[in-house]
């Protein structure tokens, strides 16, 4: 019986660090060839980490990344290795018998290099580039042109990287009709919402199509705005589901592929074209020979649950939090903590990544600050376990306000004072963050932030915001969560039933200023995410003046967003990255 | 003799005004029937404006713009229109009768309309498409892949958008190959340092190479980031220019193109390749047949200068302003005023956008403010003829660290305390901002963002940041040109001589912090414009130290820079859209 066996690293690279992503590597080869598989497959990028956008442009930057693929080589003893790198030189040539290729051939690829002892054997450069939402693959790399083709230990091998595999003509059905029995898919497939599951659908289709083994190594870990939530997989050429990655951390799966099930299954039953005369000329094969296949018994992979949507959204937030203060340096952060429901979860989640220890709560009561704010605070800080500083912002707000007495003389009080309040917390923030060295996370969710009910450098002020796509009804279905979760619940009931207040005036509510957030978060999914009319959603059964005044807020809010910390993404189209609206604008809503 | 008479709508359009602009575009055309025109051209975009970003994914946005070409056609009474939008439908497909193609054929372009009296009589699509710098264009749009070629009035035109005609391989050669004698090319093309005379090299050779007569069309106006300088531009079929638009302002420009000329020139010494029967493939020609040419004497065009480098961007710098705040719908602009260059630059700038009477000046003296820095604020608020309000920081700065005592308690004074008083000063202009509705102007140069050396908060907080891509020794040759300008200098020869600084503590100068800015500059300018690493700029001749010291702090205060307000870009890359950088980046200079 014929049997590949393959490891996959699911790791967790910082972008950049070529260094430290290189030594993770070597640590992982290691642990591949302890497991005695013939080949391991690392991430897409693996070598510079996830998107490391105009890194690129740095030729210095390009040279380290191939020399790191030397280094790597020599680990590679007994067992080769698929590392997702970039590329440099001609995008047609996928041969290489050197990694590192002449002056002068300035195309970058995003590149799977087959690895062994000797260095690089051969590379296949990314046919298809995403250039849309997140991705700006256009902008930096040439597209690939052939496609290598390797037998190893009787095992006909296919290499491609993440979108190459989303398209039904794509190269997987060239390498099938070449001869593939697997294909080697490495990714950097960011989280969002729904995701995990099409892309097993996906994948199924494509391996059953195809008739070919599927092996998808997808990274893991924080990096800025994206989270990659891991869910490597195997599928066999009937499309199961044969091995699944842990969610949300690494992990390390490995694999014995039976060659020969591939064999029969195309005998009895494979579709595939014949490769057109161009198509043929495409193709690149070669043969590596490896030592005799080690004395091994047949492995059972793991086969890890997918987790349910709102799980998968809670990790996301979790690990992207971790993984931003760790990669950045830092060891701790400290929260705004106002009473309210989106500080309460912005906590529990930081609890849960860095650690009670690790985190700050502070209280800035003004007079508008009711009771309730103030107990609820102490209760879940005590939950929590963390520590939690009180500094009332009266003083200041009076001494602003006498400042600008002259100046304001005759005006009516309006949103002006609400926002120094603001502005006063921020800034009390940000000089703990000074001071001691944490990091502020930011508590806006993505109901506020899409309609600008936030304060510039007032509550927006902070280095990363943690539920900034999470709309607010999300919020609360994430607070029972995480209560249901452990012992007993960290969330006071209170916060949870209490009506959303920014605590700004006098008996102020959400609802003074926003339509109730049953209304308007299907509203802005409709109009943010999904770019429909006025018509549209008025089609969809909502009020036109409510519907009206939401885009409008919408629209003219940007300016705001424009300015915000960078954080988490869990839906396809959050504000940030994925969302390049102007700000200068006239457009109108009709 | 064939004459066709052009007239080019050098226009300001606003993104996503659709209503707006087809309005200015419709009372360009009068302008051209009076002039007795036989076409008129529009900058590239011009019914959206550019660029229009994710507005394009909004199918009623796309459907509108559409729309708006059959109300523009009714303008084209007796004269033609070259009018760039956004088409919709197959991108190989040039011709159209009507505008609004059938529904289910998604494909975007970038594309120049041939508008008559009866609506569009042709379309060309954009071929290439740029996604580099500022520009995505490649998220957005399909390249086309047809090439109208229109006769009319005796003359064999070639329509091109942009880019197109960047490339000696581009569109531009096939058209000349398939007897084009006038190519009516419409652009968007921002301004950067340098660009005009580089533009109009390139466009000469282009039409010199290819014996053609080019029209050279551009947008006009400041965009967000961006700003368009005109200089609209004629050049013979010898390349050299006949006409020129003004600098940095809406201009009109006729021209009678004299294509007997252009057939003389062919037959004497035009070099053009044949065309392969593949490109003929993409020629459709059609003749557009007009009313009898009325009488008309042969016009002088208009030469505008060229104006010098530093004028540019000065320019550049006025009309980003003025048209920021005017699209915006603001009226009035407040700046902090220090007594330092930054911000008196930044007050001249913006008296010369938007007059004496619509700038507030701030001054927030603390007690590290020097009696001079008064002195100097009082004297350049009275030469410019500009209000100024004077709050001392000094009451709130003190109830801040009051509040913080016990918190901060055994901890060192640091850069906390800096930090405090910007923000102090932030808030306070945020306020004036909030209660009076004027626009926040930061005065933050280029070299002092670049590495970091500005609070986030405090001196960052604003709507518009002019001169964030103006590194100090520019501010200086600005603050010169401008005083050379006037009848007397506007800048107080103090603030010129005074050495660089902060007063964030006693005696406190930048250079305490930061190289010279004459170092400090051109290392910027090597690692940040152009990419060097720390060995190339070692080899420029810098100090290893200085250079490995500024390097990291480029590298690790992007997580500020990302929360700037936008600003004006008068480089090939300045911070904001047309530099992407990781935040969490383990990149280290090596």
């Amino acid at each position: 019986m014929r049997i590949l066996r393959v490891a996959m690293a699911q790791m967790n690279p910082t972008v950049g660090d070529i260094a430290g992503n290189s030594r993770a590597i070597k640590r992982w080869i290691k642990e591949a060839r302890k497991a005695k598989a013939d080949v391991v497959a690392f991430p897409e990028l693996a070598v510079t980490g996830y998107p490391p956008e105009d890194l690129l442009l740095k030729p210095r930057f390009v040279a380290d990344n191939l020399r790191a693929l030397d280094d790597i080589a020599k680990a590679c003893i007994g067992v080769l290795a698929v590392v997702g790198h970039v590329g440099q030189g001609p995008a047609a040539n996928g041969t290489f018998r050197q990694s590192v290729v002449a002056a002068g051939q300035h195309e970058l690829t995003n590149a799977a290099a087959l690895i062994g002892e000797r260095g690089v054997l051969c590379r296949y450069s990314k046919w298809l580039l995403p250039n849309y939402g997140v991705f700006d693959e256009s902008r930096y790399f040439h597209p690939g042109r052939t496609l290598p083709i390797i037998t190893l230990r009787g095992a006909t091998v296919g290499l491609t990287v993440c979108e190459d595999i989303w398209f039904p003509d794509g190269p997987t059905r060239l390498q099938a009709a070449a001869g593939a029995d697997v294909i080697i898919n490495i990714n950097a497939s960011p989280f969002q919402i729904g995701k995990s599951r099409i892309r097993e659908q996906m994948l199924a289709t494509r391996a059953r199509e195809n008739g070919v083994i599927v092996t998808y190594t997808n990274t893991v870990g924080g990096q800025d705005e994206l989270v990659f939530d891991g869910n490597s997989l195997v599928l066999d050429q009937t499309g199961a589901v044969v091995a699944r990655a842990k969610s949300f951390q690494e992990d390390f799966l490995v694999a014995d592929l039976n060659v020969d099930a591939v064999a029969r299954h195309r005998m009895v039953q494979r579709r595939t074209k014949a490769l057109s005369a161009k198509q043929a000329g495409a193709v690149e094969r070669m043969t590596v020979r490896l030592p005799a296949a080690p004395k091994r018994t047949f492995v059972v992979s793991a086969l890890e649950p997918l987790w349910d949507e709102l799980d998968e959204v809670y990790a996301a937030l979790v690990l992207g939090v971790r993984d931003y203060v760790r990669k950045n340096g830092f060891k701790k952060a400290v929260i705004g903590l106002s009473g309210g429901i989106d500080s309460a979860i912005t906590a529990a989640i930081a609890v849960d990544a860095l650690g009670a220890d690790n985190v700050l709560g502070l209280f800035m009561p003004s007079p508008y600050t009711s009771q309730e704010s103030g107990e609820d605070v102490a209760e879940l800080a005590r939950r929590l376990g963390i520590a939690c500083d009180t500094i009332a912002i009266t003083a200041m707000f009076d001494v602003y306000r006498h400042a600008l007495s002259t100046a304001f003389a005759g005006r009516p009080v309006d949103v002006t004072e609400e926002n120094l309040q603001a502005r006063i917390r921020g800034n009390l923030l940000m000089a703990y963050s000074n001071k001691f060295g944490h990091l502020v996370l930011t508590t806006g969710n993505k109901s506020e932030m899409s309609v600008g009910y936030a304060t510039l450098y007032g509550d927006m002020a902070g280095g990363f915001a943690v539920i900034k796509d999470v709309p607010k009804t999300m919020v609360y279905e994430l607070s029972h969560l995480r209560n249901a979760a452990g012992k007993s619940p960290v969330i006071p009931k209170r916060v949870l039933d209490r009506a959303p207040t920014a605590e700004l005036r006098p008996n102020q509510k959400d609802e003074d200023s926003l339509p109730p957030y049953p209304v308007l978060d299907p509203i802005l999914k409709a109009y943010v995410e999904e770019d429909r009319s006025l018509e549209e959603i008025v089609a969809m059964g909502f009020d036109r003046a409510v519907a009206a005044r939401v885009i409008g807020l919408v629209d003219r809010s940007e300016y705001k967003r424009r300015q915000a910390p960078i954080g988490i993404k869990i839906t396809h189209r959050a504000f940030g990255k994925d969302r390049r609206m102007p700000i200068t604008s006239g457009y109108r809503i009709s």
